[in-house]
């Protein structure tokens, strides 16, 4: 296969693709999906959505979070997506103390994708402050750090523990500019560059973020970063929901990624991303499933293109086929440190599913991508281990039934 | 069952929901899927994709419009839709004249949903003229009739010839007020109300439409028929995107139906209707999969609210999973003259599939509505008839036999 140029296949009755891959996920907030689609006292948004996020977050242990994150991945996996960027930031015990192992959160996760057999790219999520001028609410102690140091020893820590595990990849991420000060993120940054990391961060997606990085520094979050030197092709911008015309040309200038996460950022009334301006620009694309509010890789993908029609009201706007199948396996693959695999991995599809039924074969991307459901999927293989079978993960039973016990034990179900 | 609330109840490792109606297709336009997603030489729009819909409609017979209608019908009662309401308007030959059964087509679209198994709203559509001032295009001479009575002739035909088959209700539409001038509207909708039928019309779905009526009536479509007292509550509009508030109002103070076709309007590049403020106005909602760009009914159904997150940039805005519910199930019933019977259909889901496993009891709509995707789907019984099994169409081999040789025959693969 071509090492940069992804395509898909006819195979007598089944339909031959790269895996896809997934590169920004919050893998416990699975157990939120379904509890937080109720008006509180208050009109919801974003905030209010982030309380409900806060009060699982109390309640996670590293059995839980394994259990959840297994779920989350074999329900990934049996959607066509065999590699994860996990943006993890639960790190420390519910009193804010690190554990005995300071890694045994961000390890559960990882075992939790080896046992699915999903190739992860763990990006250790540093978190100072609650933002600019706040209080840490009671829900964020378990995320912060107490300086650059131990964030970067966990990195090297983890680097070390699963250099030879080809499933495991380690990045670093800022969480945010409202709980990275900007000297922080720069350090961070820099320590990426050197060690050739992917570096993921949180941009743009709520307006009171824009407010708060404006009255902290006079400037945007993305203006911000690109005049501090932070944005480069190791970069990967999450979300990057509300830019200045401006803030567009520098992620494109320097050829970062945008992580968009529609199916998400549409739960969460982010809003619409400029998504052709950011590709005319040169910026890199690629998707992301994030808080798990639904879990249908190939809906997350097409609505790249699908979400912005609907803001210019035209059709063709920022991605067909070919370009949606680069950013959703290859350019996923780059984006969390996986790029030299990503050609390993494959989906298998039957072709007589009614989504993709009859789909033309000079246009296989369009129909698969357009078309399917996680229904289509029949076999998913990872790094030469078949993981699917027939639709079903081939542990489902166990992982499905491990699930439903940590739910009841957290008083969820 | 109360009669007019729906809901979702758990049966061991079952949950089993009211089928949902998908209130306005176009389901020969199915075979589309997956063929119009490429640029052009000219950037795309809706118009540029009615031209390749029109290529299409040149090429259909009765049996290629059964064939395709049936795949497009089992794939929907695949997805748990139960009812259809196809706005049927290709009435005629190739070259324009009525065949010598004038309902033969229409009667070929009724005969697919009678071998698929779902209940269908056949909505004998009236169209008169390709737009103000405008040619005719060669595809759409088989859309055209030559006045008011031989729509209301076949109107009758239809309803004598089904009025015994549980499966069938007929109704009336004007196409669009570009392709059905005001008196003619104003004439069918008498018509309608008169025979107790429900009246659908597509209504500001594009920005160039708004410009035709103005130039043509100084009037918007929807403010021209709140005028003209075409709004009632058996008034269905279609789309409704581009309104002004006193629109708006004008629907919601008629207990107007609107139908929404998120997968389509996403997929056309529509733009977003205000569908919060319809609400509050007192407009009732439905939905609709149009096109048949996609084919997932709880995606559907939740882009109703989702779509409405992007627009408003906030959360809980349009409509939470009781209404969902309800405008999935009664609602699209009701719109498409089936609401005596919605309660006789349903829908089991396997209650460990991935997309809604371990939901609360308690927020069971919430979880199936915002988790499910079609994979979920079980059984779906219509009328007291299993017409899918382990999420299969009881018929599937054969219906997807048959769209396959129509498709080759018709040189789309």
């Amino acid at each position: 296969m071509d090492t940069q140029k992804p395509s898909i296949t006819r195979q007598g009755d089944r339909i031959v693709m790269p895996g896809l891959a997934t590169a920004h996920s919050h893998a416990f907030q699975r157990a939120l999906r379904g509890r937080t689609q109720r008006r509180a006292t208050q009109a919801g948004s974003f905030w209010s959505w982030r309380g409900l996020m806060y009060a699982l977050v109390e309640k996670l242990d590293p059995e839980a979070i394994f259990a959840i994150s297994q779920m989350a991945f074999a329900e990934l996996a049996m959607s066509g997506v065999t590699a994860v960027g996990e943006f993890h930031y639960v790190h420390h015990g519910p009193d804010g103390q690190p554990y005995a192992n300071r890694t045994e959160l961000a390890e559960a996760v990882i075992r939790a994708a080896q046992a699915v057999g999903v190739r992860i790219g763990l990006m250790r999520t540093a978190y100072f402050r609650a933002g600019y001028q706040k209080e840490l609410a009671a829900g964020q102690r378990r995320f912060i750090d107490s300086g650059i140091e131990p964030v970067l020893a966990d990195v090297e820590q983890l680097m070390a523990r699963y250099a030879n595990d080809p499933l495991v990849a380690v990045g670093l991420a800022a969480h945010s500019i409202r709980a990275v000060p900007r000297e922080q993120t720069i350090a961070l940054a820099e320590y990426a560059r050197q060690q050739r990391l992917p570096f993921h961060m949180h941009v743009a997606e709520q307006r009171a973020e824009l407010e708060e990085c404006l009255a902290e520094y006079g400037r945007r979050p993305v203006e911000l970063l690109a005049e501090a030197g932070v944005l480069d092709d190791r970069f990967v911008g999450i979300h990057a929901t509300h830019l200045t015309p401006d803030e567009i040309e520098a992620l494109g200038a320097a050829r970062a990624f945008v992580c968009l996460c529609r199916t998400t950022e549409r739960d969460l009334g982010d809003g619409l991303p400029e998504t052709a301006a950011l590709v005319q620009a040169g910026a890199r694309l690629c998707v992301g499933v994030d808080s798990h509010a639904g879990s249908d890789a190939f809906e997350e993908v097409r609505a790249v293109e699908l979400d912005d029609r609907s803001r210019t009201e035209a059709r063709h706007v920022a991605a067909e086929a070919p370009e949606l199948l680069w950013l959703a396996t290859v350019g996923g693959y780059q984006a969390i440190g996986l790029g030299a695999v990503w050609a390993e991995d494959r989906v298998t599809l039957k072709a007589d599913d009614p989504g993709i039924a009859a789909v033309s074969d000079n246009l296989l991307a369009d129909g698969v991508l357009f078309g399917a459901t996680p229904r289509a999927v029949d076999v998913v293989v990872v790094n030469g281990q078949m993981i699917v079978q027939d639709g079903v993960h081939v542990h489902y039973p166990e992982i499905y039934q491990m699930y439903q016990t940590t739910l009841r034990r957290l008083h969820m179900v």
